[in-house]
């Protein structure tokens, strides 16, 4: 019924959002937001434009089904938003450790052995000093091999090896500073020279940062 | 240097990328990483639009800094991919139960009670039934009271009160599966028709959907 492999049309009553049009409303919104409610946590379910790239045939009926999604927040420490101390609840000392962790996943929805057999895929959205991707190869390699440990013996052999992959969809070309491990498949969606780059999800005006876009297209720079 | 406050200008050297120019890319990797690859988990590091409208001044040097973000997954039943059976890991019944956490606040990294005294807003792309909704308030308000409890009596005037909020982007204006309490604020950046809603991050051919969308306003549908 009316389902995404249908041929587009205007007058078929969808009502049909762009990406700048969602930007345009959530900016709109966030205004009244910030001034009555002002959030110190935000929960979120997370958007997905991969997943509908990857969805998969499972079950009985033949149809394309979504694979399981899990968020995991990782930050180089600078980038942390502290909580103010009012509460009580003082900012951990970090100092020493790189990479902190915001969330991990989440293994009481997951089940006990979940990763093992699995085919996992770690997305990100650029991969600039790869800190971040290694700290994540390196933290999921440890939970799948105690995970793998905790196996009778004679279990073990019953799955297939576990396989990372990681996908970007940008590489800057630049020195790194974490080595992904041969065993882990990497996908760019572009590799992109070491400059700035100015996400749409970080602009306040996305109207004027796709017409700069374009013009910058248009001048070939 | 170069941050987000400067007037944009074509020639910055900034590489400026459009959600558009990010779901192409992410769309044409997919290929590859479907046929190499094939995927049964994703990890992800989450994107956030909202985030970049609601940052806030802490720390003494007075920089804007990002608040936390924590992801949840919630499916209603008929959503959720299922495992197939082959490494022995079968589908959990889930029958009675409408809705599915498939992750849920990660407390090892929030600490002990680091929802209380804290202003919660809960981030979703529309309400259609309202019941993940609902659960999620439910769900939060009961881990809120558990912590409330666990706190020493002389402790608990400590804290100012816990606030919950919701933001969605839609609102679909129908009848609702559930109810929000009336302690809970509520925003939604657009309250539309109860009609079919074709997101972007649902579609594979991005420019497509953006000229129909674009011929659809021209034609006032």
């Amino acid at each position: 019924m009316g389902g995404s492999a249908a041929v587009p049309h205007e007058a078929d009553g969808h009502l049909r959002v762009t990406y700048n049009d969602i930007h345009v409303t959530i900016g709109a919104c966030a205004a009244r937001i910030k001034a009555e409610f002002d959030p110190d946590i935000m929960v979120f379910f997370p958007a997905r434009v991969l997943r509908t790239f990857l969805k998969r045939v499972s079950g009985a009926d033949g149809k394309r089904r979504n694979i399981p999604i899990q968020a995991i927040g990782l930050s180089l420490y600078e980038e942390v938003g502290a909580f103010d101390g009012s509460s009580g609840l003082a900012q951990e000392e970090k100092l020493g450790k790189e990479v902190v962790r915001t969330q991990w996943l989440d293994f009481s929805t997951l089940g006990n052995r979940p990763l093992i057999g699995r085919r996992i895929l770690i997305v990100d959205e650029v991969d600039d000093s790869r800190t971040t991707l290694g700290y994540a190869v390196a933290e999921l390699k440890k939970d799948i091999q105690a995970q793998f440990d905790k196996l009778p013996e004679d279990k073990k052999a019953d799955f297939p090896e576990t396989k990372l992959a990681i996908f970007v969809v940008h590489n800057k070309l630049k020195e790194k500073r974490a080595t992904i491990p041969d065993d882990v498949a990497y996908f760019a969606g572009d590799d992109i020279e070491d400059k700035w780059v100015d996400y749409p999800w970080e602009q306040e005006d996305i109207l004027l940062h796709d017409a700069v876009a374009q013009k910058q297209k248009e001048l070939g720079l």
